[in-house]
């Protein structure tokens, strides 16, 4: 008896609150550190750590017994129902919430519970002959050594701080969300906050306690126009907990109220856009076809761009117009409105301009006047043809099927059974030797802590901390954009993987949560851990003298969570491999953010249709990566190759006793005064954190380097007033910086509108402290210079548009410590018709029938909204609006405007 | 009834001795262009167009039916018996036979065959349930539109061209190999010559016959010092055959004899080392430890360096000694010898100086008198501990057992069966569109030749062509050392694959046949083909309207081959992905070269033993890839970004509206002249090969572009004399030249030995040419600088030795044409309580047993001598021999001499 493969999407959460805790017979906090070889200890755990999911599968009773259960064959035949909750839940704009209505709608009354959907689970017919079925999928438990101290709040933690918020106690005088103005107060975000670092130590050393626990939640006062980001602690809510602005993080005294992305109540700018684009429905249905008003399958949507601001003074947005079609990303037309969007007062917020085919007009009346006067230069009509379907996902050459392409492809297979654990209370994995923490933020989405190897941490946090993009182009929208997606959250943006095609069947997939403006919401399947095969080996040799020959096989676990940020997809994933690596790769699919073609913008991409272009532009995105290579006091040396001319006394006549060789200059790098780094030339030299006072054997300090993988890039355009002080971590390759609490983040929600005068300027990290055995962080950035080609259409392909960095010991260990690995073979060639000598450590594949890969299933969201109640799912429409952003504004005009 | 997997060690060859035709059915030389879709005429394959490999298999004797049979689960029990030769064949020396014997021995003489080895298939017991047995391994057949008129010669051709090149007529006076002197003329190498690329596209377009074959035969003529590479043809040999020297490709008018390689004879050169070291005997024992000598386990071996020379006029080589202990790469002793082996007398060679701990002797009398009158400065003596093992992959750390290492890891399985096929007698393979040869050769092992995507060429050729290793020290072993392993053989170096470690277990494998100085050998086991999921989609979306959201899953095929040259191994990947991306990539493992650690090597790489260290050096290896974009009619762009200052008319005060944005600046690189390229810096650019007459439906030429992707590198020192001109292709990220018949390699055999004046210096392919719609080849490098860190002891790691480029379709389609792929999923969004609307194409992963995978067998190779006959298997010190070439020259010293 087996459990299921189901139990990869069981529902434990980031949080708590939907785990059954009440029969946990274990310990969490007890004191073994090495926690990847707890084996015996996995023989006391219960089934009853895990929410169970399939009642069928709650038989029997007792713990999951490794050793009795890893290879039994028994298989029984049953057929299991699922009472299983997919509620999709209605969420009244998770976060930055732009659609925009005519008029408000009271989307967040009413709000019930759905009932349970029923569904009945894949069957696993056994055999019945000499082959055992697999435990293929089975995930085996792990205890973390210690409690998670960096998950984010449970939904209950996070619905007793927004409670605790509304009271009239703290004078915050909050409107819910989805109703509130830009003039009142309401809550935009409440999640935990880091404990300080000294604190997490003294309690991972098990020296101290737990540290109290603290959250942060930003409140956007519209009555003062202020936003504050507060700390409220210590948890849970007590007499004890206290609010205080959070300001040690910034860099400037406070967050201009200009700097706030579009909030939930979105009613005021509907009004705005409708009023400004329905007096010009004749004009747009002429100019662009087909594009009637008011009705609901045929019309416009805006797509906003960034920078609001320069210095958070005042507040404008270019907003670019799209056929409101699939794939719509791709389907700009020509036409650009400029919006005054200061302050409060919305009395005072105007279109200023609008472009249209490089015209400028002040008024939709001087554009209309232009157009019905016949002077308007018009530009070429898209060409509209619903039925093409060049914008979505459906097949296309359905004559060209490929040879074979009706047979599914290969399916890795842990036959074995799956050789990690996954701790999923405390969200706490291990691998042959690693083992690390996940936490989850609005923000970013998912990071990693304590990682640990072989029973040292090599890295306290990997946390991404910003992903920017700065497009070029003739027209406002391409030419002014910089995201930063921070701004637009994420982790917010982190949806369900599609099973079987984001990442392995036999993946284990996790939920995710996070506490925004209208509520909590729980992602299921919003992050998977899996091992693969690498399909080579990690090392290998054929030699011929005793014990030279064998490889070992290059398996790896890697851990991945894909965000949609309305037109792009980034998949983030943490690779850990055999010896030590790790390897931070993001890839980048979905839409092009689709520029209008024509001629004056060739030098910024390339037309990929009739009226569509994609445009040039960079990604780079920003991890911390906070290494504590045995200890916390670290240094930073820099290679590099370089050129010598030496003279030998060996060297004869022939080759001359003078010539040139390679050699390493080894530099160490001081302070932060030369800490912001390129990659050498030509790759010759690299960087490695050290730690000086801890020498291996061989007397070298111990480290890890920073190795680029592929495009190991850094932003083109180090000199623009929109990416003036906001991005500076972009500027460069890497950079190293003494590691401080206070700064936590090279980016914040508000740096995309304040180039001019960030909350985070990421160089004032840079004051000449030392970095001479301090605590360091290494800031790396990944990306992408993207010159589109037509291959981007319909979406943009994960396999050039990647980019990854590798850390790697060095001079870390001894020798390699992959030289451990039992799923390994040692050859020793044999004499002329004797057998070969092959040891492969006793490790033998199983022969048995794996689990059927269940059929496809999408799960969703469930969401609580402000008070705490369970939200309904939420209709396509909606979904689409949460997912979308503002790169899907829909100004829905009606006629009577 | 499916064929077994062990149709993946089928013994086809790259030629087509071993495989019986007579029974064959189907033409070959058909006019189908489109191979790739030819489900059809599968049904019309026999099973008799493959060697019948395990007897029971033959039942049925129709043959494979794809439709009948793909999902055919019946699974009668069966049990085995193979009768399979697994003759380990003698190798009278293979190539560059370097092992010296104090005498010689009559290695080659009485062969005999072994008796063919009998063993039992592995059992695959089927069930008897409801679930049935996958045809996990059944290799498809596929059927060349045409012959393959690169592969090289079958072992019956190359004996008929031995056998008449040793008729008198031919005037050669040719001694066997194995017995001939410097002074005497041998064969050294008789290889398949591949044909004029106008003959060979006019065969592939069916309009002429089949190409005229010829072979070329290198001999070296003792006699009159002349190393001669003749051409031999056309085949098969008849009165028409004739035999000219092959100058044309060259750029010497002679290939000097003193830059020719070691040969299987080496007698001369063993007696000439044995009587240097001899006399030290009491000398190396004190200094190094341990080291008796005429003791067959405890002696020490020689490691030659190579430059041999400068420009042919000498022959000199520093050897130096190490521990003949496995793992002996890692264990250098502190003594450098140099050896004058200039000319065919013998004679004259000599010992020229000793080195030992930076002192210089210029006889072993001085060195010896020093030692005993005890004025040597002495260096480290090495710790010798047998028992040690640290320098074999025997395992380490057995108390850190990593958990769950016992299991075996994830395996890829094709539970639908394999989607390549592959046509052994011709060696084409097709996968998802794609079509192409293979080829295969001593100098530099496999290659692939009318790389077809969606029925057009887009590669004429990928061929290797250099592999370089460049090191530094204080040491004359290291800083003199430049490999160019061309001349080793890559090819001749390519062993066995180590099946389930180098490659997955259900890949295909193919072996590899070439015929070299001492006779025709055949590796079986020698390349591998496999499918593979890249385990994240190719392209995915999650969007909302539509058909917006879905995957596609990143399956990719891999053609691998190993080349173990010595210490270092090779793994040479080709990867093809379904937008029509080719990645090519090499990874290196295996041992470094190690030097002797003392604190003067600092500069020059780590410690990391007590003696040894890791020696700073590059590794740059070149590739010749002949791009037929649309036709041969190619061009060369090379794209910049650019940051540029613009001044919009939209722009308004607030921002400015004068600001810098990125652009691209697309320039053509019309000659030879301008062609020899750096990647730019921070990857802000690309290069593409396009075709100007050829457009895309948006205007675009067609290309492809250079993607460089991990460790994109070129050599660090450009100015040395021991790489003058013979590694001029290394000294750039990529070069392009216009292809023409007569400059088929960037390098040759001869060019290791030859700097400063080589056979082919590369740069002499530029001579101003156009590159305007002309054919044209890019020579592009992969490599890596290698800084060795403790880590790479015992062997380096192929995770960050790896080295890789993607040729990437730019604005080649109109749109991204994975598009086709059924492998992937459409997901529309469902209104609540709904059900999702999934399309899958009704593509489901089969539910069935695969095969068990069978236990670890290692094969070996197959012999024939220089007179036709079958040789008789090695013993492990000649296989020993042949393996570690001048890396393990064996100065088997006595105590008589």
């Amino acid at each position: 008896m087996a459990f299921s493969n189901q139990w990869r999407r069981v529902r434990s959460t980031l949080t708590n609150t939907n785990i059954d805790t009440t029969t946990k017979t274990t310990n969490n906090d007890n004191n073994n550190n090495d926690s990847s070889f707890n084996m015996i200890s996995d023989k006391t755990q219960t089934q009853a750590d895990y929410e169970p999911l399939l009642q069928s599968q709650q038989q029997p009773t007792h713990g999951y017994d490794l050793e009795d259960d890893a290879r039994d064959g028994s298989g029984k035949k049953y057929r299991s129902v699922i009472n299983r909750q997919t509620v999709l839940a209605l969420v009244c704009g998770l976060l930055l919430y732009p659609t925009v209505f005519w008029a408000l709608k009271p989307l967040c009354m009413g709000l019930t519970r759905s009932s349970p959907t029923e569904y009945a689970a894949a069957t696993v017919p056994t055999t019945e002959g000499e082959v055992p079925t697999c435990h293929t999928a089975d995930l085996l438990p792990a205890h973390a050594p210690r409690k998670n101290i960096w998950k984010n709040l449970s939904i209950k933690e996070a619905q007793e701080i927004r409670k605790w918020l509304w009271q009239p106690e703290q004078g915050l005088n909050l409107t819910k969300s989805t109703l509130a103005t830009e003039s009142d107060n309401s809550v935009f975000l409440i999640e935990a906050f880091a404990p300080k670092k000294i604190d997490a130590l003294a309690y991972l050393n098990g020296s101290t306690a737990i540290p109290d626990k603290y959250a942060h939640a930003i409140i956007h006062h519209g009555t003062s126009e202020q936003i504050v980001d507060y700390l409220v602690g210590p948890l849970p809510i007590s007499e004890r907990t206290t609010l205080r602005p959070l300001t040690e993080i910034y860099h400037r005294p406070e967050i201009p109220y200009n700097a706030h992305s579009f909030l939930p109540n979105m009613s005021t700018f509907g009004f705005l856009i409708s009023s400004t684009f329905a007096p010009l429905a004749e004009v747009t249905q002429d100019l662009f076809g087909g594009v009637a008003i008011g009705q609901a399958n045929d019309t416009l949507i805006a797509a906003g761009t960034a920078p609001f601001s320069y210095d958070g003074e005042w507040r404008r947005m270019w907003a670019g117009l799209k056929l409101n079609v699939p794939g719509h990303y791709l389907m700009p037309v020509d036409l650009y409105a400029y919006f005054d969007l200061s302050g409060t007062d919305t009395s005072k917020w105007h279109m200023v301009r609008l472009v249209y085919n490089g015209q400028i007009f002040s008024s939709t009346d001087d554009f209309k006047q232009a157009w019905s006067n016949g002077t308007l230069m018009r530009s070429k009509k898209p060409v509209i043809d619903p039925t093409d379907g060049w914008t979505t996902r459906s097949r296309v050459g359905k004559g060209q099927k490929r040879d074979l392409d009706e047979r599914a492809g290969p399916r890795s297979v842990s036959f074995d059974g799956l050789r990690f654990r996954v701790d999923q209370e405390e969200q706490y994995i291990t691998w042959m030797g690693f083992s690390f923490y996940l936490g989850f933020e609005r923000d970013m989405g998912l990071n990693l802590w304590d990682i640990n190897f072989r029973g040292e941490r090599i890295i306290y946090e990997i946390t991404p901390q910003e992903a920017m993009a700065q497009y070029s182009g003739t027209d406002p929208h391409q030419a002014t954009t910089v995201y930063l997606d921070r701004a637009f959250g994420m982790g917010a943006s982190v949806k369900e993987l599609m099973v079987g095609y984001d990442c392995p069947s036999e993946a284990v997939y996790l939920p995710a949560t996070i506490h925004t403006a209208t509520g909590s919401s729980t992602r299921y399947n919003a992050i998977c851990v899996f091992e693969k095969d690498s399909a080579k080996p990690l090392s290998r040799h054929t030699g011929w003298l005793k014990d030279e020959m064998g490889a070992i096989k290059g398996y790896e676990l890697t851990v991945r969570s894909i965000s949609t940020v309305g037109n792009y997809d980034y998949l983030f994933d943490y690779t850990f491999q055999l010896d030590g690596t790790i390897e931070i790769r993001v890839s980048a699919s979905g839409y092009l953010q689709g520029g209008v073609w024509d001629k004056t913008q060739h030098p910024y991409g390339h037309q990929i249709r009739d009226t569509t272009m994609g445009s040039l532009h960079d990604h780079v995105i920003n991890y911390k990566v906070d290494f504590d290579i045995a200890g916390t006091k670290n240094s930073l040396t820099a290679a590099t190759l370089e050129v010598e001319e030496i003279t030998t006394p060996w060297a004869d006549d022939a080759w001359g006793s003078t010539f040139t060789q390679q050699r390493v200059n080894r530099k160490r790098i001081l302070t932060e005064d030369d800490s912001r780094l390129e990659y050498p030339k030509n790759m010759e030299g690299n960087y490695v954190i050290t730690n000086e006072d801890e020498r291996n054997a061989w007397g070298y300090p111990r480290g890890y380097a920073v190795h680029p993988g592929a495009s190991a890039i850094h932003l083109t355009n180090l000199d623009c007033k929109r990416t003036q002080d906001n991005v500076n971590w972009a500027k460069h390759h890497l950079s190293v910086t003494r590691r401080h609490d206070h700064e936590p983040y090279s980016s914040s929600i508000w740096n995309i509108h304040l180039p001019g005068e960030p909350t985070v300027d990421f160089y004032k990290f840079f004051d000449g402290e030392s970095l001479d055995q301090e605590d360091l962080v290494a800031w790396i950035n990944l990306g992408t210079h993207h010159i589109p080609r037509a291959e981007d259409s319909p979406q943009t392909l994960t396999n050039v548009a990647t980019s990854s960095v590798l850390l790697v010991p060095f001079n870390y260990h001894d020798y390699d410590v992959s030289m451990e690995s039992m799923n390994s073979i040692i050859l020793n060639a044999a004499e002329p018709n004797q057998p070969w000598l092959i040891d492969e450590n006793g490790v033998k594949p199983s022969y048995c029938l794996p689990k059927k890969v269940p059929d496809f299933t999408y799960t969703g969201l469930k969401s609580w909204d402000e008070d705490g109640n369970p939200a309904t799912s939420s209709s396509i429409l909606e979904e689409r609006k949460i997912a979308e952003g503002w790169h899907g504004i829909h100004a829905e005009f009606f006629n009577e405007l």
